[in-house]
Formats: C-alpha cells, structure tokens, sequence
C-alpha cells in the first residue's frame, strides 16, 4: 500500500466506436503497465476547445496528486501547434498547445513545457493520431516518474483562451453565456455562485432564450414540473433546469448561448 | 496474490459525455487508490428506477464477494430521500433509498444503513451531484476497509419497489409486462424461463402489441429471419426477438408494456 | 514491479447501456481479479464482421505481449459455430469462429484452437451470452495462467475471411473500397499508403460516390474548408477527409462503398 499508483486520466473527442481511445491505452499499457488509466469522456464536441476545457475542469481537481492528465482535441494535429506538458497544482497535463487547459492556466501557477524530446514518442509520429504517438506514450513516461525537463524546454506563451466572465452593463444587469448543456438539459451559465449569492434570496431574473427565470431552487426536486428554475449547481455556478426534462431543449439552447441576469434590491 | 483487491461497480444514467463519471472516480482514486472501479452502464433511462434496477441485478451477481456497487439514478438528489449502505448476499450496495436495489432487498437477506456520518462524505456536500459528494467517497472508504456500522444506524424501512411479476388470469393465462428493450432490441419479458418451462415445449402464443408470438427457438441462429420468436434469455426471462433485427422497433414496444401469455396443453 | 500485469481486452458490440459489458467484467474480477481490463469498443456494428475485424486490428497490436483480447460480434452465438482461442504475434485471442480475427490469422503466424474444455466455463453456459459465459472466463483463466493447449485441440480450419484488397483493373487504375468511416466521417479507404507511396507527390484521382478527389494533405489544418482531401490516415490507408466537417455525411457513403484510384506519371 506504500507503493503510489500512478493514475492517467484521458479527455477527447475520440468517441468510443473506434480503435482511438483502446489504442492509447495500449501504448500506455505497453510502457508503463501499472498505471490505471481512467476515461473522463471521449464525447467531447468537437473542436469546440472552451466547451472542452470547462468539462475537463469539473474533473481533474477530484483526482489525487501527481495524476497525469490527457486531454485531446485537436483540429490542428500534424500543423505547427505544439504538444506541451504542463506541471500545475501538483498535477500534470499533456496534450496539444490549443488552449484546452486554459481553466488550468488561469487558476494555478503553472509550468509550461513543450514536447521536443523524440525519445519518449511512439516512432514514427503519425500526422493524423497524437493522441496514440505523442500524448500517450509522454504520459506513460510521467506516470513511470520521468522528470519534465527531460522532454522539452520550458515555454512562457501558451495558448490560453479567455474564459467567458459575466460582464456588468449596468448597474443592476450582467450578461453572461451559457458554458454547456450536461447529460440532463440543465444548462450551466457562466454566473458563479460565489460571484452572485444574493440569486438565492433576492429577486432577479435570468434572461435566457425567449424566457425569463425567476425561481430559485436549492434542488431539482424542489422544482415545480414544467417550469423553469436557477439552481446552485454543482460545478460552482448557476444553472437552469428544468425538473425531469431537458431545459435545453425546452429553450433550444446549448453552449455559448446569451444569458442575462438583472438583480434588485441587491446588497450594497 | 494473496491481497485482496476490492471492486467498486458503477451504474448510473450519467451518461458519459459529462465530467460526472470522471469525477466519481478521481474520489474513489484520491481515498482508495488500491480500488479496481468497473462501469456497469451509465445510459440508464433518467427517472426509470425500476428499469434500473433489473439492469443493475443482471450484473452485479458476477462480480467476486465484497465488491462495492454504487447505483445512482436520483431524481431527488438533496431532498429528503435518504442515502442508504446495504449489506446483502457477501457484497455492499451504495446509493440512493428509492427502490434502485429493489431486486437485492426481494431476493437476499439484507442489513440496511442510512448514511449520516459526514465525516465519510466529501465537504461541503453539493446539493445536486451526491455521485461525487456522497456515494464515490462511501464506496471508497467501505473498498478500503471501514465497518459499514460507522457510517450509520440500521433501519427497517428501506424502499423496496414491488417487481413485476406475471398474474395468472385464468386457468391458462398470464399477464406481464416487458421488463426492458436490450441493445438489440429484445424484449425481456418479467416471464422466468424457470416458472414456465412448458414454453420451450408446448404450444403457447406471447400476445405483444399488434403481434402473437408462437415459435420458440433456442438461440437466435435458428430463428427465420423477419420472424418473431420467443428465447429462454440468459437473464433468466423469455426474450422476444427478430433475428439480426429489433424485436422492439417492429413491435414499437418498450418497458413496461404488457405481455399476455397462453397455453394449452399444460403440465398438471 | 517485477510481476507482470495481465492485459485482458474487449471489443464487442454490446453497446454499453445494458448488463452486457459489466457482467464480462465480473466474471473476469472474480477469477482473475488481477487482470486489467480495457475497453477497445462495444459499439461495434453488430452483424458486419470485417468492419469489426478491421477496427480491432488497429488496437490490439500497441497492447503489451502475452494480452489477451476478447472480440465478440456473434449473431451464431449458441449455433453450432466453435469459440475459438489464437495464440498469435505473442498475444492471446479468444472469441467466435466466424472470422473476426481474420486480419490476424492473415498477417501472424497462428496457433488456432477450439475451446471444448467445459472446466473454463461459466455453468451452466447460456444459449444466447457467451460473452459472459464462455470468452470472459476462458479469457480470465488464461490472463491467469492457463496453457491454451488445456482448452482444447489444434484446428486447422478456422474461419478466415477475405481482406478488401484493392484491386488493379486496367494499367493506371484500381478499384477498392471504404473499410469505415470513423467518428470524425473519415473514409478509411483500402488503399495502403505503402502499396501507393506515389499518391503523396503524383497526379490522382479518387473516385468515390459522385465526387473526385485530386488534392493530398500531410495533415487535416492543411486542408482547405469545405473540399474533400486524401490524407495519409494513422492506419496506414488513404483516407478521405473533409476538414472539421464529415466527409462521410457529405458523400452519404460508409464501409464498403466502392473507391476507384488512378494515377498518371506514375514511377516505373
């Protein structure tokens, strides 16, 4: 039990029907077989980076110290975009240079490097599947205990991608966006709960497609069936739902969706 | 070899495009890294307990004694309904009191707990994600070892649903229902191949929909394409099936719709 | 560190909404609990057996030597067709006789066997679920150990199905085919890049559905938005692609639609 066990984690585009994803675990199997490695998703919307990066998110904070996370989606594979390796908050991260670990970047000191070291690669290096040649086989090296430095120099400018933040327009009103829509409908905004608290006991409203949102519900069953609801979800911000259906069908509304919120009779 | 190593099963309606399964595991890899987690199925249909529950059953029975299973369909996650630890037939079953482990509680000897210790759970609590909050640190600490009895008292009065179950009609007749639609799109009726065994080989008609079923075959090889048959399943029920098709969308049927089953001919 | 860690893989068409895949895994935890066991694919397309046979041949060579890989598309299950187990290439292989190993048996030397030793059987074994009952045990016992040579004799004949080979029909002309469309809507034809080097820096044309295709791409951000390219594919086929957008949807063609390629100032 005093033996640590290195864990990978793996968050693409891959979808499962294919060879991709049982290709990767393959090559990590084959350098470091101890490693467990776990799917976070492989149904990530394609080239959809910001999308992929919040979800990403919501799971590599749950995961125990010096996890090497992969995370890969990739439109540029085989261009000019660099593979990198990032040591942030006592994890590591591997994959493409494309912005996909911007939560990361924003939040944590982080120390960037990027992959140049042909050694630690699968040979040759396709032009199409990094995510078997490049981003697999590096994390199998980390989780064996290879040190970062001996796969590249390290890089001071790293994609990362702006994160959507509500914005004041007016001294009651803030726009924001929708991050994504999850499994169940619920729509999760960009309005963090730790930013807006008065939601839970003032009167707003939410703005969203062509309806206003003026409950608030501390769970879903709580919830009225049939009518709209802002709940304090569990990634840390506000979402709207809707009790045992899908609010994103009801509004027709997915990732990157305007939201606006008005407040009144706020705190000062 | 001669360390045990402990199995957590989950199954939940999740779905895998979302960051809720990554993070379920992340906590069980953080308290109990040692523990081997195995998804059953994260597709279950949202709110259909009972469906579920009957998938769940079909799995966990192959799993080696003491294995953790978590269960998680929950619509009323952070109402009332109460967090439960059951002790059943050598394993441990981890998730909501709402009839998920209906199947368990009817055919084994149990030991129900309600769990109210926080210092086992994950903090602070989310009121909407319980997957993570609650039942991956539960099943966590009970893979690595901790006494269900510390993470609350007995009780009596875990929900149990009432499984469907053929009627007798009449001297020669049963009603059922389909208990779900598989990959394939058999139907698996609540008929057990061992209640009726005379099926195999007396003359019976299965009243499904639009359709009667009248043949009997015992693999779906020997089936006549674009046929209706009925097949000793290996859940233990008849299956009705079209050969390389599905029985279900021929049918437009699904669970919970009703099954009549005749005989003549009958065994005294 | 020294103890080597058995590799168990499985690539079936199960889906993974029911029992099927947990119940395999169970039976593998409770006989070798040691084993690891990865996922390839469970959606493959049920009843196309050179689809699947194709897509599993491009994961099991990357896993380590002596793995062991179960491949389940079966629609004969419990008909008189044989399980068979291939020893091949260093690694095991275990599942029907119906020509899923065919890429396999074609490019390794292999050691073929029927499995006919009950004793590495689930009991009883089912009519219609080998997957948990027959190719998840016999894989388990032999992930832990087992000689092949204990489950049952030497054959000669199992099934080997015809690889889609292009064929050449005229001096600067060949016919072949799509081996599938990948999650992306990537045509992987049955070109090999090794047989068509000249493809790289010649004149061609792909014909494929009502379109043609002349232009070659290293990679997919070198493709222009909206024409279709060939790209050499991480499979070693010609693929054709469409840049962040579906080439498949675009022709509406999938495995097995015809692709034509002629060439012109072609090396002597």
């Amino acid at each position: 039990m005093a033996v640590r066990i290195p864990f990978i984690t793996l968050t693409t585009d891959f979808g499962t029907a294919d060879h991709f994803v049982g290709a990767m675990k393959g090559v990590v199997a084959d350098i470091c077989p101890v490693a467990r490695v776990v799917d976070i998703t492989h149904e990530l919307t394609s080239y959809e980076i910001l999308e992929a990066a919040f979800t990403f998110d919501q799971a590599w904070r749950c995961f125990p110290p010096r996890t090497v996370h992969v995370a890969v989606v990739d439109p540029g594979v085989g261009s000019a975009r660099r593979a990198i390796v990032i040591e942030a908050g006592g994890h590591f991260f591997v994959g493409p240079d494309n912005g996909i670990f911007s939560y990361v970047l924003h939040s944590e000191k982080a120390k960037v490097r990027v992959v140049d070291n042909a050694r630690y690669l699968r040979k040759p290096v396709s032009h199409t599947f990094h995510g078997r040649d490049v981003f697999a086989p590096v994390a199998a090296h980390l989780a064996k205990g290879l040190a970062p430095s001996k796969l590249g120099p390290i890089v001071k400018d790293a994609l990362r991608l702006a994160l959507p933040k509500p914005v004041q327009t007016s001294k009651r009103q803030w726009s924001g966006s929708v991050l994504k829509a999850d499994r169940f409908g619920n729509l999760i905004t960009s309005f963090p709960v730790a930013e807006f608290p008065w939601v839970k006991d003032k009167l707003f409203v939410f703005q969203i497609g062509l309806e206003e949102v003026t409950k608030f519900a501390t769970h879903y069953a709580e919830c009225q069936y049939g009518e709209l609801y802002a709940v304090a979800g569990s990634a840390g911000y506000f979402e709207i739902v809707l009790r045992e259906a899908s609010a994103a069908k009801r509004l027709g509304l997915g990732a990157g969706a305007p939201v606006e919120l008005m407040g009144w009779d706020l705190p000062a």
